[in-house]
């Protein structure tokens, strides 16, 4: 191993915010070293809490989630937040969401934020924040907190990488609610209905209430649905208490483990999936040959993906 | 080649929409004869011009992909239409809005419809709608839209896929907007502003120009904006004729050619992908057995993975 990858080990396990900040960098950039990293940290990781929070833009995810860290920090509890973030080139909004957020807990080590950018990342962004979270639970944070916008597939698998999923909706986003509701929905082990001092909260329940009657969940589990006006820290410690109850339910029905099997299982495939189409790269190149015989209906796509993955056990 | 897949071809070339729709339902499905059936097709294809219409839930995308259906229909051209829909077992919404839709055209065989769920997909959804388009592409329709709700990568992917892509944006929608920014903005050939007589139409255009004033795209093309009222017809000659334009542009400058190859070099590797998945996950099994070992911790998942790939090559 790198012998600065083995320098940063003993200072991030013991907590230090540099260090970890150091390989969180070299996991998410995949630098040299990267796979030696979470080689070394993954037995230490697997303690942490993972919760998963989702929501639509402008549900208030981020209140929501730094009221949920101050709660935890009151229990002495350290904080990792990763703040996943569909950025653009136009906007850059990951880095200056991260400095605003920062400013904040600026003074409390116990609390340590990094925003991730959706941009580039090509369909391993799931991987990517697994592994992001994987370094976090092993710096020794008892609580990681993963946050995005739910609106699409990366972000029903990143979501699913947690212990515990909540989904946050707000009243009066019509459209959006529904939305929201294809494909993250299901994923929902608590709601929060969050500014449910304005219009409409009593309307989202009922449409939350109405989907629960329509479908039981494997598992028996009735998500519940919690207000709270995340401005003014209402209802953040009913969140947290339900958070817990969730988890005695997962404990009681030895639920926890198969769900972490499950995890697994899913995990390993977009592992492989993503080394796959790193292999697949290397042996096509830029494919731009391919491509070429491909345009000029000289050959077909299907042919000739059969012929480069019947080629990929020979030497090249 | 299974004898049902060979009855299908000459039916399907001649434009028949039953054999079409049992073409399109044997790709989806990836049943057996599927990969047959396209190799077969692939070099009847080519011919269609592809559309990739994209905006947030609301923005009027079916409304204006019909109002466009019906300009081409005058025309004498025929249409094809594939609509991706992200469902949700609660909503079953795709089967649901084919049926509404297909009422309107039902009795004219010049319009095919076909909605595609994401549910299930597991990421191949690109690639599936590829497929579909290719199938209808081969059957002979002048003009095949692709509709989907620009929200995620799987969205951005597909959209990818299309030789011009229109985004439609919708006065009002505020966050959303700027939702849709975020990896959708940067791939318009053509905006659209539909309901373009709400309050705010000015606000969106306005927007876009400043968005474009920042930068400036490789192939030097600054997509028009076009203003519709997709309900009443309103500015939907004027969205045909920028297509055109925007086609013309593309085969004065040669970056056709251009844009085909690189999006041939995209969809391959997303294809070898999925081909080593499905390698992969034979593999694997249902991954339970490794998924146990880091789950006791005996095993990091990091060796598991290169485990596997390094197993690929040899007999199992």
């Amino acid at each position: 191993m790198d012998s600065y990858i083995t320098s940063l080990l003993e200072p991030l396990r013991a907590g230090d915010p540099r260090s970890l900040a150091r390989a969180i960098s070299i996991v998410e950039n995949r630098a040299p070293g990267s796979s030696d990293l979470l080689k070394a940290l993954f037995p230490y990781s697997g303690r942490a809490r993972v919760l998963g929070l989702t929501g639509s833009p402008g549900a208030g995810k981020s209140t929501l989630v730094d009221q949920l860290a101050k709660h935890y920090r009151k229990q002495l509890q350290t904080v990792g937040i990763i703040a996943v973030d569909p950025s653009s080139p136009y906007t850059g909004g990951a880095i200056l969401g991260d400095r605003i957020r920062m400013q904040d807990h600026y003074s409390d080590p116990g609390i340590y934020i990094r925003s991730m950018a959706t941009r580039g990342s090509l369909g391993g962004l799931a991987r990517t924040t697994a592994d992001v979270a994987t370094v976090m639970d092993a710096s020794g944070r008892d609580i990681v907190m993963i946050e995005t916008v739910g609106v699409g597939q990366d972000e029903v698998d990143i979501v699913r990488l947690a212990d515990v999923t909540i989904v946050i909706l707000v009243p009066g986003m019509g459209d959006d609610v529904q939305t929201i509701k294809a494909g993250i929905m299901e994923i929902a082990d608590i709601f929060v209905i969050n500014k449910s001092d304005h219009e409409g909260a009593e309307r989202v329940e009922r449409e939350v209430r109405t989907m629960q009657s329509l479908a039981m969940r494997s598992d028996h589990w009735t998500p519940p649905i919690v207000k709270t006006v995340a401005s003014d820290g209402t209802g953040v410690a009913e969140l947290a208490a339900a958070i817990v109850q969730y988890e005695t339910y997962l404990q009681k029905e030895d639920l926890a483990r198969q769900r972490n099997l499950h995890n697994w299982q899913e995990r390993l495939i977009e592992m492989l999936r993503d080394a796959m189409l790193d292999r697949a790269r290397q042996h096509m190149g830029d494919g731009e040959r391919y491509a070429a015989d491909i345009v000029e209906h000289k050959r077909d796509p299907y042919s000739v993906v059969e012929e480069i993955i019947a080629g990929l056990g020979k030497p090249r």
